[in-house]
Protein backbone atom coordinates (compact mmCIF):
# COMPACT_ATOMS: atom_id res chain seq x y z
CA UNK A 1 0.00 0.00 0.00
CA UNK A 2 0.94 3.41 -0.79
CA UNK A 3 1.58 5.99 2.20
CA UNK A 4 -0.04 9.41 2.02
CA UNK A 5 3.47 11.16 1.43
CA UNK A 6 4.13 9.06 -1.20
CA UNK A 7 1.33 9.86 -2.84
CA UNK A 8 1.88 13.21 -2.59
CA UNK A 9 5.24 12.83 -3.72
CA UNK A 10 4.54 11.07 -6.87
CA UNK A 11 1.55 13.69 -7.70
CA UNK A 12 3.94 16.82 -7.53
CA UNK A 13 5.70 15.37 -9.99
CA UNK A 14 3.28 16.29 -12.28
CA UNK A 15 4.54 19.81 -11.67
CA UNK A 16 7.75 21.25 -13.29
CA UNK A 17 8.61 22.63 -9.96
CA UNK A 18 8.38 19.61 -8.15
CA UNK A 19 10.44 17.85 -10.52
CA UNK A 20 13.31 20.47 -10.31
CA UNK A 21 13.27 20.34 -6.70
CA UNK A 22 13.19 16.63 -6.80
CA UNK A 23 15.05 15.98 -10.03
CA UNK A 24 12.91 13.42 -10.86
CA UNK A 25 9.68 13.14 -13.36
CA UNK A 26 6.95 10.11 -13.79
CA UNK A 27 6.43 7.89 -16.91
CA UNK A 28 3.58 5.96 -18.10
CA UNK A 29 2.68 2.64 -19.74
CA UNK A 30 4.50 -0.62 -20.12
CA UNK A 31 6.43 0.20 -23.38
CA UNK A 32 7.52 3.58 -22.41
CA UNK A 33 8.56 2.06 -18.66
CA UNK A 34 10.68 -0.59 -20.38
CA UNK A 35 11.95 1.74 -22.94
CA UNK A 36 13.43 3.61 -19.95
CA UNK A 37 14.26 0.71 -17.84
CA UNK A 38 16.72 -0.44 -20.59
CA UNK A 39 18.01 2.82 -20.82
CA UNK A 40 20.51 4.98 -19.15
CA UNK A 41 18.12 6.10 -16.87
CA UNK A 42 17.96 5.61 -13.53
CA UNK A 43 14.33 4.78 -11.86
CA UNK A 44 13.81 5.36 -8.27
CA UNK A 45 10.72 2.86 -8.43
CA UNK A 46 7.76 1.46 -10.29
CA UNK A 47 4.26 1.16 -9.57
CA UNK A 48 2.16 -1.31 -10.86
CA UNK A 49 -1.38 -2.90 -10.71
CA UNK A 50 -0.59 -6.10 -11.94
CA UNK A 51 1.97 -8.73 -10.29
CA UNK A 52 5.03 -9.93 -11.51
CA UNK A 53 4.31 -11.51 -14.15
CA UNK A 54 4.83 -8.67 -16.97
CA UNK A 55 8.14 -7.62 -18.78
CA UNK A 56 8.84 -4.09 -17.02
CA UNK A 57 8.45 -6.06 -13.80
CA UNK A 58 10.72 -8.34 -14.26
CA UNK A 59 13.25 -6.00 -15.84
CA UNK A 60 12.57 -4.14 -12.91
CA UNK A 61 13.43 -6.74 -10.65
CA UNK A 62 16.85 -7.40 -12.34
CA UNK A 63 18.33 -3.77 -11.93
CA UNK A 64 17.14 -4.14 -8.21
CA UNK A 65 14.82 -1.15 -8.81
CA UNK A 66 12.25 -1.30 -6.20
CA UNK A 67 8.52 -2.54 -7.68
CA UNK A 68 5.26 -1.76 -5.58
CA UNK A 69 2.34 -3.43 -6.44
CA UNK A 70 -0.42 -1.74 -5.65
CA UNK A 71 -4.31 -1.22 -6.51
CA UNK A 72 -6.14 0.00 -9.13
CA UNK A 73 -7.62 2.93 -7.02
CA UNK A 74 -4.12 3.85 -5.80
CA UNK A 75 -2.80 4.09 -9.72
CA UNK A 76 -5.83 6.08 -9.95
CA UNK A 77 -4.62 8.64 -7.70
CA UNK A 78 -1.13 9.08 -8.99
CA UNK A 79 -1.30 8.43 -12.82
CA UNK A 80 -1.75 11.98 -14.95
CA UNK A 81 -4.08 9.49 -17.71
CA UNK A 82 -7.54 9.74 -17.88
CA UNK A 83 -7.46 6.17 -18.49
CA UNK A 84 -4.51 4.99 -16.28
CA UNK A 85 -2.16 1.56 -17.42
CA UNK A 86 -0.68 -0.89 -15.25
CA UNK A 87 2.75 0.60 -14.89
CA UNK A 88 4.28 3.71 -13.92
CA UNK A 89 7.56 4.56 -12.62
CA UNK A 90 9.33 7.46 -10.85
CA UNK A 91 12.21 8.20 -12.75
CA UNK A 92 15.35 10.16 -11.82
CA UNK A 93 16.29 13.59 -13.90
CA UNK A 94 19.87 13.04 -14.91
CA UNK A 95 22.11 15.60 -13.98
CA UNK A 96 23.42 16.85 -17.64
CA UNK A 97 20.07 17.68 -18.11
CA UNK A 98 19.90 19.51 -14.80
CA UNK A 99 22.83 21.89 -15.45
CA UNK A 100 21.27 24.62 -16.94
CA UNK A 101 24.00 26.49 -18.74
CA UNK A 102 27.51 26.92 -19.38
CA UNK A 103 29.51 23.36 -19.14
CA UNK A 104 26.85 21.73 -21.64
CA UNK A 105 27.50 24.70 -25.06
CA UNK A 106 30.69 24.32 -24.69
CA UNK A 107 30.51 20.51 -25.58
CA UNK A 108 28.47 21.41 -28.60
CA UNK A 109 26.32 19.08 -29.04
CA UNK A 110 26.44 19.16 -33.26
CA UNK A 111 29.57 17.69 -34.77
CA UNK A 112 30.77 19.77 -37.41
CA UNK A 113 33.22 17.12 -39.10
CA UNK A 114 30.43 14.83 -39.78
CA UNK A 115 26.88 14.52 -41.47
CA UNK A 116 24.63 15.66 -38.69
CA UNK A 117 21.22 17.21 -38.64
CA UNK A 118 20.38 19.32 -35.11
CA UNK A 119 16.39 20.17 -34.17
CA UNK A 120 16.34 23.52 -32.79
CA UNK A 121 12.83 23.82 -31.28
CA UNK A 122 11.71 27.64 -30.37
CA UNK A 123 9.14 27.54 -27.85
CA UNK A 124 7.11 24.98 -28.38
CA UNK A 125 4.68 24.81 -25.88
CA UNK A 126 2.07 21.95 -26.37
CA UNK A 127 3.17 19.23 -24.50
CA UNK A 128 1.80 16.63 -27.47
CA UNK A 129 3.83 18.52 -30.21
CA UNK A 130 7.22 18.03 -28.35
CA UNK A 131 6.79 14.75 -27.04
CA UNK A 132 5.79 14.13 -31.26
CA UNK A 133 8.77 15.70 -32.41
CA UNK A 134 11.43 13.65 -30.01
CA UNK A 135 9.60 10.66 -31.61
CA UNK A 136 10.07 12.03 -34.77
CA UNK A 137 14.06 13.15 -34.17
CA UNK A 138 14.54 9.38 -32.96
CA UNK A 139 12.68 7.53 -35.85
CA UNK A 140 15.24 9.76 -38.10
CA UNK A 141 18.08 9.63 -36.05
CA UNK A 142 18.56 13.22 -35.03
CA UNK A 143 19.95 13.52 -31.60
CA UNK A 144 19.79 15.90 -29.37
CA UNK A 145 17.23 18.81 -29.74
CA UNK A 146 17.70 22.14 -28.46
CA UNK A 147 14.87 24.07 -26.89
CA UNK A 148 14.61 27.40 -26.18
CA UNK A 149 14.16 28.33 -22.56
CA UNK A 150 10.71 29.02 -22.68
CA UNK A 151 10.11 25.65 -24.53
CA UNK A 152 7.35 22.73 -22.58
CA UNK A 153 9.61 20.49 -20.19
CA UNK A 154 10.39 17.96 -21.79
CA UNK A 155 9.56 16.05 -18.67
CA UNK A 156 6.22 17.50 -18.08
CA UNK A 157 3.93 13.91 -18.37
CA UNK A 158 2.33 14.95 -21.62
CA UNK A 159 5.42 14.89 -23.62
CA UNK A 160 7.02 11.71 -21.71
CA UNK A 161 3.67 10.01 -23.04
CA UNK A 162 4.15 11.28 -26.61
CA UNK A 163 7.27 10.36 -26.86
CA UNK A 164 6.08 6.18 -26.92
CA UNK A 165 9.64 5.80 -25.04
CA UNK A 166 11.71 7.86 -27.27
CA UNK A 167 12.44 10.17 -23.92
CA UNK A 168 14.76 7.10 -23.68
CA UNK A 169 17.28 7.71 -26.28
CA UNK A 170 16.66 11.77 -27.28
CA UNK A 171 18.46 14.07 -25.46
CA UNK A 172 17.18 17.60 -25.01
CA UNK A 173 18.38 20.82 -23.82
CA UNK A 174 17.66 23.50 -23.31
CA UNK A 175 19.50 26.95 -24.13
CA UNK A 176 19.65 30.63 -24.78
CA UNK A 177 18.73 30.20 -28.65
CA UNK A 178 20.40 33.70 -29.24
CA UNK A 179 23.62 33.21 -27.75
CA UNK A 180 23.76 29.28 -29.31
CA UNK A 181 22.96 30.24 -32.74
CA UNK A 182 25.41 33.52 -32.67
CA UNK A 183 28.28 30.45 -31.42
CA UNK A 184 27.42 28.29 -34.78
CA UNK A 185 26.53 31.19 -37.20
CA UNK A 186 29.06 31.02 -40.14
CA UNK A 187 29.79 27.66 -39.35
CA UNK A 188 26.74 25.08 -40.47
CA UNK A 189 23.82 26.29 -42.66
CA UNK A 190 20.98 26.99 -40.25
CA UNK A 191 17.39 26.47 -41.78
CA UNK A 192 14.04 28.17 -40.62
CA UNK A 193 10.82 26.96 -41.69
CA UNK A 194 8.83 29.56 -42.72
CA UNK A 195 5.31 30.34 -44.94
CA UNK A 196 7.39 31.79 -47.16
CA UNK A 197 10.59 30.76 -48.48
CA UNK A 198 12.59 28.17 -50.88
CA UNK A 199 10.50 25.38 -51.50
CA UNK A 200 11.88 22.96 -49.32
CA UNK A 201 11.46 20.36 -52.09
CA UNK A 202 13.86 21.82 -55.18
CA UNK A 203 15.54 23.78 -52.57
CA UNK A 204 19.72 22.87 -51.86
CA UNK A 205 19.78 20.93 -48.74
CA UNK A 206 22.93 20.45 -46.79
CA UNK A 207 24.04 17.29 -45.02
CA UNK A 208 24.94 19.04 -41.96
CA UNK A 209 22.71 22.20 -40.81
CA UNK A 210 20.28 22.70 -38.09
CA UNK A 211 17.13 22.97 -38.35
CA UNK A 212 15.12 25.69 -36.51
CA UNK A 213 11.15 24.74 -35.83
CA UNK A 214 9.22 27.73 -34.57
CA UNK A 215 6.00 28.40 -31.93
CA UNK A 216 3.06 27.15 -32.84
CA UNK A 217 1.33 30.21 -33.25
CA UNK A 218 3.95 32.47 -33.85
CA UNK A 219 6.33 30.92 -35.69
CA UNK A 220 10.21 31.64 -35.32
CA UNK A 221 11.10 34.67 -33.27
CA UNK A 222 11.93 37.64 -34.93
CA UNK A 223 15.45 38.13 -33.05
CA UNK A 224 16.32 34.42 -34.51
CA UNK A 225 15.61 35.41 -38.00
CA UNK A 226 19.37 37.28 -38.32
CA UNK A 227 20.67 33.96 -37.70
CA UNK A 228 18.92 31.91 -40.38
CA UNK A 229 21.02 31.23 -43.67
CA UNK A 230 18.00 29.32 -45.40
CA UNK A 231 14.02 29.82 -44.92
CA UNK A 232 12.40 26.80 -45.95
CA UNK A 233 8.51 26.44 -47.39
CA UNK A 234 6.71 23.51 -47.19
CA UNK A 235 4.62 23.93 -50.45
CA UNK A 236 0.91 23.60 -50.34
CA UNK A 237 -0.88 21.54 -52.63
CA UNK A 238 -4.52 23.23 -52.16
CA UNK A 239 -5.44 25.02 -55.37
CA UNK A 240 -8.31 26.44 -53.50
CA UNK A 241 -7.43 28.95 -50.18
CA UNK A 242 -7.16 26.13 -47.25
CA UNK A 243 -5.21 25.44 -44.60
CA UNK A 244 -2.94 28.44 -43.39
CA UNK A 245 -0.17 26.15 -42.05
CA UNK A 246 0.62 22.72 -40.53
CA UNK A 247 0.84 22.00 -36.94
CA UNK A 248 4.37 22.05 -35.48
CA UNK A 249 5.34 18.10 -35.00
CA UNK A 250 3.65 17.40 -38.70
CA UNK A 251 5.92 20.29 -40.37
CA UNK A 252 9.04 19.03 -38.39
CA UNK A 253 8.12 15.32 -39.60
CA UNK A 254 7.85 16.51 -43.37
CA UNK A 255 11.22 18.64 -42.55
CA UNK A 256 13.10 15.90 -41.35
CA UNK A 257 11.81 13.37 -43.65
CA UNK A 258 12.93 15.60 -46.39
CA UNK A 259 16.23 16.04 -45.38
CA UNK A 260 17.08 12.34 -44.55
CA UNK A 261 15.90 11.40 -47.88
CA UNK A 262 18.10 13.14 -49.89
CA UNK A 263 21.62 12.46 -48.17
CA UNK A 264 21.16 8.90 -46.61
CA UNK A 265 19.95 7.00 -49.50
CA UNK B 1 -27.87 35.28 -20.58
CA UNK B 2 -28.27 31.40 -21.30
CA UNK B 3 -31.03 29.60 -20.05
CA UNK B 4 -30.18 26.30 -18.59
CA UNK B 5 -31.83 24.34 -21.29
CA UNK B 6 -29.67 26.21 -23.66
CA UNK B 7 -25.87 25.31 -21.95
CA UNK B 8 -27.68 21.81 -21.31
CA UNK B 9 -28.35 21.80 -25.15
CA UNK B 10 -24.51 22.94 -26.13
CA UNK B 11 -22.44 20.81 -23.27
CA UNK B 12 -24.53 17.88 -24.72
CA UNK B 13 -23.12 18.09 -27.96
CA UNK B 14 -19.94 16.91 -26.64
CA UNK B 15 -21.44 13.20 -26.81
CA UNK B 16 -21.76 11.79 -29.80
CA UNK B 17 -25.01 10.42 -29.23
CA UNK B 18 -26.83 13.93 -28.41
CA UNK B 19 -24.74 15.28 -31.71
CA UNK B 20 -26.48 12.68 -33.83
CA UNK B 21 -29.92 13.63 -32.38
CA UNK B 22 -29.62 17.05 -32.93
CA UNK B 23 -27.26 16.97 -35.79
CA UNK B 24 -25.26 19.84 -34.53
CA UNK B 25 -21.76 19.82 -33.13
CA UNK B 26 -19.93 22.73 -31.53
CA UNK B 27 -16.58 24.68 -32.65
CA UNK B 28 -14.33 26.96 -30.63
CA UNK B 29 -12.10 29.39 -31.30
CA UNK B 30 -11.83 32.79 -33.71
CA UNK B 31 -10.45 30.98 -36.43
CA UNK B 32 -12.16 28.01 -36.60
CA UNK B 33 -15.73 29.89 -35.74
CA UNK B 34 -14.76 32.48 -39.09
CA UNK B 35 -14.02 29.42 -41.38
CA UNK B 36 -16.99 27.72 -40.65
CA UNK B 37 -19.39 31.16 -41.17
CA UNK B 38 -17.38 31.71 -44.60
CA UNK B 39 -17.94 27.85 -45.38
CA UNK B 40 -21.20 26.46 -46.73
CA UNK B 41 -21.90 25.31 -42.99
CA UNK B 42 -24.83 26.07 -41.43
CA UNK B 43 -24.13 27.94 -38.00
CA UNK B 44 -27.50 27.62 -35.22
CA UNK B 45 -25.75 30.47 -33.34
CA UNK B 46 -22.28 31.69 -31.99
CA UNK B 47 -21.61 32.85 -28.62
CA UNK B 48 -19.35 35.28 -27.64
CA UNK B 49 -17.81 36.91 -24.65
CA UNK B 50 -16.31 39.70 -26.28
CA UNK B 51 -18.86 42.04 -27.93
CA UNK B 52 -19.37 43.35 -31.83
CA UNK B 53 -15.66 43.65 -32.69
CA UNK B 54 -14.75 40.83 -33.99
CA UNK B 55 -14.51 39.85 -37.11
CA UNK B 56 -16.55 36.83 -36.76
CA UNK B 57 -19.08 38.58 -34.92
CA UNK B 58 -19.32 40.66 -38.07
CA UNK B 59 -19.20 38.48 -40.37
CA UNK B 60 -21.43 36.11 -38.26
CA UNK B 61 -24.25 39.20 -38.49
CA UNK B 62 -23.73 39.57 -41.56
CA UNK B 63 -24.97 35.95 -42.84
CA UNK B 64 -28.01 36.74 -39.71
CA UNK B 65 -26.24 34.27 -37.99
CA UNK B 66 -27.63 35.26 -33.72
CA UNK B 67 -25.08 36.13 -31.83
CA UNK B 68 -25.52 35.88 -28.46
CA UNK B 69 -22.83 37.73 -25.64
CA UNK B 70 -22.54 35.54 -22.92
CA UNK B 71 -20.25 36.03 -20.02
CA UNK B 72 -16.70 34.52 -19.22
CA UNK B 73 -18.54 32.25 -16.66
CA UNK B 74 -21.16 31.07 -18.99
CA UNK B 75 -18.29 30.65 -22.30
CA UNK B 76 -16.46 28.05 -19.00
CA UNK B 77 -19.72 26.54 -18.72
CA UNK B 78 -20.70 25.58 -22.67
CA UNK B 79 -16.89 25.55 -23.61
CA UNK B 80 -14.86 22.33 -23.67
CA UNK B 81 -11.29 23.78 -23.72
CA UNK B 82 -9.77 24.14 -20.26
CA UNK B 83 -8.62 27.45 -21.55
CA UNK B 84 -12.00 28.70 -23.20
CA UNK B 85 -11.40 31.02 -26.41
CA UNK B 86 -13.83 34.33 -26.65
CA UNK B 87 -16.39 32.49 -29.51
CA UNK B 88 -18.02 29.18 -29.82
CA UNK B 89 -20.27 28.23 -32.55
CA UNK B 90 -23.42 25.48 -32.53
CA UNK B 91 -23.25 24.32 -36.29
CA UNK B 92 -25.55 22.03 -38.14
CA UNK B 93 -24.21 18.93 -39.14
CA UNK B 94 -24.60 19.18 -43.02
CA UNK B 95 -27.07 15.56 -44.63
CA UNK B 96 -25.42 14.41 -47.02
CA UNK B 97 -22.50 13.81 -43.88
CA UNK B 98 -25.84 12.16 -42.07
CA UNK B 99 -26.62 10.12 -44.91
CA UNK B 100 -25.05 6.59 -43.19
CA UNK B 101 -24.43 4.17 -46.34
CA UNK B 102 -26.18 3.69 -49.59
CA UNK B 103 -26.79 7.05 -51.30
CA UNK B 104 -22.86 7.84 -50.78
CA UNK B 105 -21.10 5.03 -51.76
CA UNK B 106 -22.36 5.06 -55.09
CA UNK B 107 -21.24 8.76 -56.35
CA UNK B 108 -17.74 7.38 -55.28
CA UNK B 109 -15.90 10.20 -53.45
CA UNK B 110 -12.95 9.29 -55.99
CA UNK B 111 -12.16 10.54 -59.51
CA UNK B 112 -10.77 7.94 -61.65
CA UNK B 113 -10.12 10.01 -64.53
CA UNK B 114 -7.89 12.50 -62.66
CA UNK B 115 -4.90 12.81 -60.96
CA UNK B 116 -6.41 12.40 -57.11
CA UNK B 117 -5.61 10.67 -53.80
CA UNK B 118 -7.81 9.90 -51.16
CA UNK B 119 -6.91 9.15 -47.62
CA UNK B 120 -8.74 6.10 -45.98
CA UNK B 121 -8.62 5.71 -42.30
CA UNK B 122 -8.45 2.80 -40.71
CA UNK B 123 -9.59 2.84 -37.07
CA UNK B 124 -8.19 5.95 -35.86
CA UNK B 125 -9.09 6.83 -32.63
CA UNK B 126 -7.62 9.61 -31.20
CA UNK B 127 -9.33 12.90 -31.65
CA UNK B 128 -5.82 14.82 -32.21
CA UNK B 129 -4.55 12.84 -35.04
CA UNK B 130 -7.77 12.60 -36.83
CA UNK B 131 -8.12 16.38 -36.78
CA UNK B 132 -4.27 16.59 -37.68
CA UNK B 133 -5.07 14.40 -40.53
CA UNK B 134 -7.98 16.88 -41.51
CA UNK B 135 -5.70 19.66 -41.43
CA UNK B 136 -2.92 17.40 -43.20
CA UNK B 137 -5.48 16.56 -46.08
CA UNK B 138 -6.41 20.46 -46.51
CA UNK B 139 -2.83 21.28 -46.92
CA UNK B 140 -1.99 18.97 -49.30
CA UNK B 141 -5.21 19.45 -51.28
CA UNK B 142 -6.84 15.49 -51.16
CA UNK B 143 -10.37 15.36 -50.44
CA UNK B 144 -12.41 13.95 -48.99
CA UNK B 145 -10.98 11.58 -46.52
CA UNK B 146 -12.95 7.83 -46.18
CA UNK B 147 -12.93 6.20 -42.06
CA UNK B 148 -13.68 3.51 -40.93
CA UNK B 149 -16.95 2.95 -39.27
CA UNK B 150 -15.63 2.75 -35.79
CA UNK B 151 -12.71 5.79 -36.31
CA UNK B 152 -13.19 8.44 -34.11
CA UNK B 153 -16.77 11.20 -35.13
CA UNK B 154 -15.01 13.97 -37.11
CA UNK B 155 -17.30 16.52 -34.92
CA UNK B 156 -15.83 15.04 -31.56
CA UNK B 157 -14.72 19.08 -29.98
CA UNK B 158 -10.99 17.71 -30.30
CA UNK B 159 -11.28 16.52 -33.33
CA UNK B 160 -12.99 19.62 -34.65
CA UNK B 161 -10.66 21.70 -32.50
CA UNK B 162 -7.35 19.81 -33.91
CA UNK B 163 -8.23 20.82 -37.95
CA UNK B 164 -7.26 24.32 -37.25
CA UNK B 165 -10.25 25.23 -39.52
CA UNK B 166 -9.67 22.67 -42.42
CA UNK B 167 -13.15 20.96 -40.84
CA UNK B 168 -14.65 23.69 -42.85
CA UNK B 169 -13.49 22.58 -46.07
CA UNK B 170 -12.59 18.73 -45.98
CA UNK B 171 -15.27 16.24 -46.52
CA UNK B 172 -14.95 12.60 -44.16
CA UNK B 173 -17.29 9.90 -44.68
CA UNK B 174 -17.35 6.72 -42.45
CA UNK B 175 -17.78 3.87 -44.43
CA UNK B 176 -16.96 -0.13 -44.29
CA UNK B 177 -14.25 -0.08 -45.76
CA UNK B 178 -14.29 -3.86 -46.57
CA UNK B 179 -17.00 -2.92 -48.61
CA UNK B 180 -15.73 0.20 -50.06
CA UNK B 181 -12.39 -1.00 -50.89
CA UNK B 182 -13.94 -3.66 -53.12
CA UNK B 183 -15.42 -1.61 -55.04
CA UNK B 184 -11.98 0.02 -55.99
CA UNK B 185 -10.56 -3.23 -56.26
CA UNK B 186 -8.41 -3.45 -59.90
CA UNK B 187 -8.72 0.14 -60.40
CA UNK B 188 -6.70 1.81 -58.97
CA UNK B 189 -3.40 1.39 -56.79
CA UNK B 190 -4.37 0.99 -52.89
CA UNK B 191 -1.18 1.78 -50.96
CA UNK B 192 -0.46 0.95 -47.65
CA UNK B 193 1.68 1.85 -44.63
CA UNK B 194 3.35 -0.52 -42.74
CA UNK B 195 6.86 -1.19 -40.94
CA UNK B 196 7.95 -3.84 -43.70
CA UNK B 197 7.02 -2.91 -47.36
CA UNK B 198 9.14 -0.92 -50.41
CA UNK B 199 10.96 2.23 -49.28
CA UNK B 200 8.75 4.86 -50.11
CA UNK B 201 11.36 7.73 -51.04
CA UNK B 202 12.29 4.57 -53.90
CA UNK B 203 9.56 3.18 -54.74
CA UNK B 204 6.74 4.13 -57.96
CA UNK B 205 4.11 5.88 -56.40
CA UNK B 206 0.95 6.58 -59.11
CA UNK B 207 -0.34 10.28 -59.14
CA UNK B 208 -3.89 8.96 -58.50
CA UNK B 209 -4.61 5.88 -55.85
CA UNK B 210 -6.05 5.52 -52.50
CA UNK B 211 -3.08 6.05 -49.10
CA UNK B 212 -4.61 3.72 -46.17
CA UNK B 213 -3.68 4.26 -43.08
CA UNK B 214 -3.77 2.24 -39.99
CA UNK B 215 -4.94 2.27 -36.17
CA UNK B 216 -2.55 3.57 -33.92
CA UNK B 217 -1.98 0.97 -31.92
CA UNK B 218 -2.29 -2.39 -34.50
CA UNK B 219 -2.04 -0.72 -37.91
CA UNK B 220 -4.17 -2.13 -40.91
CA UNK B 221 -6.67 -4.35 -40.18
CA UNK B 222 -6.27 -7.85 -41.78
CA UNK B 223 -9.45 -8.02 -43.41
CA UNK B 224 -8.31 -4.98 -45.48
CA UNK B 225 -4.86 -6.77 -46.49
CA UNK B 226 -5.86 -8.48 -49.34
CA UNK B 227 -7.03 -5.07 -51.19
CA UNK B 228 -3.64 -3.19 -50.59
CA UNK B 229 -1.68 -3.30 -54.36
CA UNK B 230 1.29 -1.77 -52.51
CA UNK B 231 2.85 -1.84 -49.01
CA UNK B 232 4.98 1.28 -48.64
CA UNK B 233 7.35 1.91 -45.26
CA UNK B 234 8.52 5.23 -44.21
CA UNK B 235 12.25 3.98 -43.59
CA UNK B 236 13.68 4.75 -40.19
CA UNK B 237 17.23 6.67 -40.24
CA UNK B 238 18.01 5.32 -36.53
CA UNK B 239 21.23 3.02 -36.89
CA UNK B 240 20.84 1.86 -33.07
CA UNK B 241 17.44 0.25 -32.23
CA UNK B 242 15.00 3.37 -31.76
CA UNK B 243 11.20 4.38 -31.90
CA UNK B 244 9.59 1.06 -33.23
CA UNK B 245 6.36 3.88 -35.17
CA UNK B 246 5.59 7.13 -35.79
CA UNK B 247 2.30 8.34 -34.75
CA UNK B 248 -0.21 7.97 -37.52
CA UNK B 249 -0.95 11.79 -38.21
CA UNK B 250 2.95 12.15 -38.99
CA UNK B 251 3.21 9.33 -40.92
CA UNK B 252 0.06 10.51 -42.85
CA UNK B 253 1.70 13.77 -43.39
CA UNK B 254 5.32 12.11 -44.41
CA UNK B 255 3.17 10.21 -46.97
CA UNK B 256 1.27 12.67 -48.42
CA UNK B 257 4.39 14.83 -49.02
CA UNK B 258 5.92 12.47 -50.87
CA UNK B 259 3.38 11.41 -52.79
CA UNK B 260 2.25 15.18 -53.51
CA UNK B 261 6.43 16.05 -54.20
CA UNK B 262 7.02 13.43 -57.11
CA UNK B 263 3.99 14.66 -59.09
CA UNK B 264 3.01 17.98 -58.78
CA UNK B 265 6.33 19.94 -59.44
Amino acid sequence: MLSHSQIRHITSLKQKKFREKYDEFIAEGEKIVLELIQSNYILSGIFTTIPGTKACVEEAQEKRIPVYEITNREMERISGLSTPGPVLAVVKIPPAVVTSQSTLIRSSPIDRRTSSLLLVLDDIRDPGNLGTIIRIADWFGINPIVCSENSVDQFNPKVVQATMGSIARIKVFYRDLVSFLKEFQGTIPIYGTFLKGENIYTSHLNPSGMILIGNESHGISADLHPFITTRLRIPSFNEQPGAESLNASVATAIVCSEFRRRYIL
